[in-house]
């Protein structure tokens, strides 16, 4: 069965998955920059330019592999509110996101898809958690779906309990405030085990999965 | 200047220091002895049985180092809630207790001092986190002070600004449920900064100090 995937997704360690205040200046909210700084380290994050080979980067590329279909909040597609009152906004990615496959953006606000270069296409999902799974397993064409965040997003997903695995990587720097990721869950950790558990120089990874 | 420590204090992925429902049989909560096994595993916790020597075992024994006296809240003390009631509660740690030293048990109700073997003896303080710790201070002759716990007590006097260094380790388990560690804290952390990150094998020890 084709899987609901999260990866590298980076807390702090006083558990917070993005800082407050996102906005256009900073799309990670205030200091929600540091919890990236080991993924922009690597060799796959910067292509072609060198950058860090090692156990990030292969946690790194995992997140890659076999995902055929992205799902993601509307907050991590970009910083407009409410309707689209005929915003060009098309992403943070600029014409060549690093997709190369269907992103279904959830929004309450209907929108055209849109189709970027290097075969991303972002498609807009007014129906619902469910409903931009379903339609994401079905572009996917039996390969998994990645869930892309942001911290909101993962946590409805994970109280649905359609998550089926789940790398965090726990950072070590305080943010003091912003979105906690294991935060209101309920009972929704209960079906969950931690399966690995790998610290690099920079990061402790830690992969869960659905028991 | 002696400072406030507090050392080995282990929190789980999702951010818990202690499990829920702690009882006479779970003191840690339930689920909270997970947190700990790392720490049982190490020589200095074995004493002269054997047990793990290196990174753990380090930090297991600098919480040890240059401590004059502990300050700890009535719930790591023991299982009592409300008055003492005649109770002859001596601690969960036996006759001859790993303190050596004074130990200050915060609590609401007056309790004579308990003259233990082996140089710890239990005071009771009953006006405050700032009177206990002034009283520790006292105590240690001029040493540092651990604050040993539980949570809620380690987050009491970070919200009060007085805890000088703050050693997490972040165990790769899921609690779900329990004590938050990072919680509540308002600004209370924006004073601090990590100065170390060291994984182990078993847990990521992170070191914080007041800036």
């Amino acid at each position: 069965m084709p899987k609901l995937r999260v990866h590298n997704f980076a807390i702090s360690l006083d558990g917070f998955g993005a800082g407050p205040n996102q906005d256009l200046d900073n799309p990670l909210g205030a200091g929600g920059r540091q919890l990236h700084q080991w993924a922009f380290a690597t060799a796959t994050f910067h292509g072609t330019e060198g950058g860090e080979t090692g156990i990030d980067d292969d946690f790194i590329k995992l997140g890659e592999t076999n995902i055929g279909a992205t799902v993601m909040g509307r907050n991590m597609f970009g910083p407009v509110r409410g309707p689209w009152n005929g915003s060009d906004w098309k992403g943070w990615w600029g014409d060549e996101p690093p997709y190369h496959h269907p992103v279904f953006v959830l929004t309450h606000h209907a929108h055209d898809p849109i189709v970027m270069e290097g075969g991303t296409t972002f498609h807009f999902v007014t129906d619902g958690h469910e409903a931009a799974l379903e339609r994401a397993f079905d572009a996917a064409g039996g390969a998994d779906v990645r869930l892309g965040g942001g911290v909101a997003t993962v946590r409805e997903y994970l109280r649905l309990g359609l998550v089926d695995e789940l790398h965090v990587a726990v950072v070590p720097v305080l943010l003091g405030r912003g979105e906690r990721l294991f935060g209101d869950l309920g009972d929704a950790l209960d079906r969950y085990e931690r399966v690995e558990y790998v610290p690099s120089p920079a990061v402790a990874h830690m992969r869960l999965t659905r028991t």
